[in-house]
């Protein structure tokens, strides 16, 4: 989920001299490791087996009756019937609640549903979220759909849930499979959204795998120092002397910027290509780096936000802590962001001004402007990062100045319930996952707890961001193959109580 | 709830010389009993002691973040604190949820919160819905509000419900009383709404009472039939001849306005004033008599819609019965009228264009032409009325004609959940009430059955529409009074559960 927003919100201390609007504009993903390409050879492979591309006709307003609500937009699913057992058997459907991106991406990076499939027989969808991917509204036009905030206004959670709810229950028709049960899967912002699906559609869907979801990062029920916290902690536990590192480089980085021809030492030693450099920017592409690799922090290698090697964080400290580098801080960095931006060792030189966009996560500056606050920007002293305080005002002057718009913080936690959850849904609602990897930054704001006998928790120290959804690997550890054997043993109970169900009211 | 809804679409088949608009018009109260006045007499009583009248500044549309969402409007709620425990007791807070029409009408007929406050230290709010009475959107001003589809547009249960919740949090908040549980109340439409609440929002409401409430009255769940059966019923369960007097009038009526002079009969019949009669608007106000006699057949006098004796429907099967009327149908029928249009004997003559709308319900016509499709318009040859056919179509062809819009008929199901209600309830899910009277029509189309340990059905064989929420009286009954104390009874029972769990939970 985190891109966007950890774009524009997380690395804003690393940026101090720059004005809020100058934070934004160079907070972009870096890198010239061909996304594209990438994006296009994982496709190919991929595409033609796994999935059906297929378009449902979809209501533009869910929750108003003016004339412009009735409008129409296409909003993309992916399906896979290999493995259904079939509506006469009633076989299950596995639905995930597509994030803030391409369809595409969430589908190839979720091999937890592939996997699982044959052995549940069970119908895959995968449901683009509105306004992402080929999901636009307004003719399809992107342009349009993202122009300004009379168009964008449609683009939020409770929308993309009710399109779920809608597609999943004509679909059901379609296939006149009413009675097959649907269990709802998602990672990040997609498992905040599977998670409410089942609290606020418990008739469409019997159970809900929400990974790696914090739905508790709202209205400071989690420490907004948490996320950082987190990242801080990610590094100290491979090496102290790694962290020290990192967290003294930003000042030298600052201290060298200033000097004359400061700028041009810089640029060499990170091979920034030549078309822009500022401290700023090189901090925040640094940033970047240490964050999404602390995220996608896998014990194998993976190829998520980019291609990395196993334990992507180890490796990073290890390109710290080499003895060949000796005191030379900018050279121990260069080491680190290689390994996040250029694992592949294709890269000839790198871009800061890279604003590429290769899932389509760019409508998440909106979610995150409306009704997605989580705050994640605070950093104490011990922090990785230069401590800072977060700050709920630099979000909303962005937002104001970018949207003419006010976020409303209150409303996910007003809409969704976050405050005091182990109470509210100690007897109220059954069945969900919390998975949470204790790596990913993002954990603070998960549920880490059992809630109920049937809304539980599963941590596991070792993971990070919805590693449990991945493809699974011959090198997969003993505590995730074990994370999802317990997932797949709770799905099986929630699925036979509900054929029990069934059978009882015919 | 009925009110609106009845007389757009109920009644049609007493109409069916007339084309749908026609039928429209005249479809409208009808009565010289001053209502106005009336409802004055009730709040000069009830007003001052009962309630203060607060607003509270409201968001106009809480699932878009459109520049126009964020306008505002002024909701109206009334406040009663005169048994409330307190904050630093986290005494209750009991919320009715409003239904459509005059805030101040349903808590002058919702007796059962105030009776009840005093034995749960209960603070008392009744929250007005948008649209309705004084909360208006667009500066207070209804004619603008209610001009187009465009303005209506923003009326809907789902934004109703998250004005409740934010209405609820904001309050809770501004009285430090976050830690009071809020039990929700209501009755007819007020009582879907109070259940759904408690389904989408169980974090901000502990548990619901929700009274007479047809949530399965969607998508042929429930027969359409099934209301006008109920009727039907109701008055045989009096007298057998009275049914029959009433079902065989319609022709009688309909034979004598077709013969030279027969509109003068029927008028001086009735006692019509001399402005306008038809057969079809004579036919009406009979059937609207009939529909509000069975669904407020209450054991005590009451004035809910109009002032009625105890048991009125047996009271007009009474004056059907009469032996001085003879064989002559027109003057039985008009007895009965005289007890629903006349109880007080105030009224010199009857004015079948009366379109008065002394508890401001017009807005339903809305409500029923974009999601509450509850078709409840069938007749079987048994019926008391005509027999007909349901007509969905009828329904569409009415409201594309009024507001150039088409109804939403599967929204209301899928977004609230209403198949296999039992099956998704017995594990998800809790703290539910629902009552229903079964001489009351609208019982046909509620929960009936428990449905778990704590979603549980109270069933009064010989009630009426929400009669367990109006004031007590010392002539109730005896089921009556064990139906409130059942409820009283299951209300502390989630009182004490919440206390323990926050007591566990701090």
């Amino acid at each position: 989920m985190a891109i966007w927003l950890l774009l524009l919100f997380l690395l804003s201390p690393l940026l101090s001299s720059s004005t809020t609007t100058a934070k934004i504009t160079h907070l972009f993903p870096s890198s010239i490791i061909h996304p594209e390409q990438l994006k296009i050879s994982l496709a190919t492979k991929t595409t033609n087996k796994l999935y059906k591309e297929k378009f449902y006709t979809q209501i533009l307003d869910h929750f108003n009756y003016n004339p412009q609500s009735y409008h129409t937009f296409q909003q993309r699913y992916l399906i896979n019937s290999k493995y259904w057992g079939g509506a006469n058997n009633n076989s299950p459907i596995f639905v995930y609640t597509g994030n803030e991106g391409d369809i595409e991406w969430f589908a190839q990076n979720t091999g937890f549903m592939f996997e699982t499939a044959p052995h549940f027989k069970a119908l895959l969808v995968f449901i683009e979220h509105r306004f992402y991917g080929k999901s636009m509204p307004y003719g399809g036009n992107k342009v349009i759909a993202y122009s300004n905030s009379t168009t964008l206004g449609y683009l939020s959670s409770t929308q993309a849930l009710a399109d779920y709810a809608t597609l999943i229950v004509d679909l059901k028709k379609n296939l006149t499979a009413t009675d097959s049960p649907v269990v709802v899967f998602g990672g990040s912002y997609g498992g905040m959204l599977a998670a409410w699906f089942r609290l606020k559609y418990p008739h469409v869907a019997v159970g809900a795998l929400a990974s790696s979801a914090p739905i508790l990062n709202f209205d400071n029920i989690t420490s907004p120092f948490s996320f950082n916290n987190i990242i801080t902690q990610d590094f100290r536990s491979e090496s102290e002397k790694c962290y020290k590192v990192i967290k003294r480089s930003w000042q030298e980085i600052d201290e060298t910027a200033a000097k004359p021809g400061g700028l041009e030492i810089l640029r060499k030693s990170f091979r920034i290509c030549k078309n822009y450099i500022s401290a700023g920017s090189l901090k925040s592409w640094l940033g970047t780096a240490y964050v999404y690799t602390a995220m996608t922090d896998y014990p194998t290698p993976s190829n998520f936000l980019n291609p990395l090697p196993a334990y992507p964080v180890k490796q990073m400290c290890k390109a710290i802590d080499d003895p060949k580098t000796g005191n030379n801080t900018l050279e121990k960095l260069y080491g680190a962001a290689n390994i996040y931006y250029n694992y592949t060792g294709d890269a000839k030189c790198f871009d800061l001004n890279d604003d590429s966009d290769p899932h389509g996560l760019g409508g998440w500056t909106w979610q995150a402007c409306t009704e997605m606050i989580l705050l994640t920007d605070g950093n104490t002293e011990e922090s990785i990062f230069p401590a800072s305080n977060y700050s709920y005002n630099d979000r909303l002057e962005f937002c104001k100045e970018k949207y003419n718009i006010e976020p409303r913080p209150s409303w996910v936690p007003m809409e969704f319930g976050a405050h005091h959850i182990h109470r509210v849904l100690k007897r109220f609602g059954s069945n969900i996952i919390f998975f949470n990897g204790l790596r990913d930054p993002w954990s603070g704001g998960g549920v880490l707890k059992d809630i109920s006998k049937s809304v539980v928790a599963i941590v596991a120290k070792e993971g990070a961001h919805h590693v449990d959804l991945r493809f699974s690997t011959s090198e997969d550890p003993e505590w995730l193959k074990h994370a999802r054997k317990r997932e797949i043993h709770i799905i099986s109970k929630w699925l036979s109580q509900y054929y029990r169900t069934l059978d009882d009211s015919p």
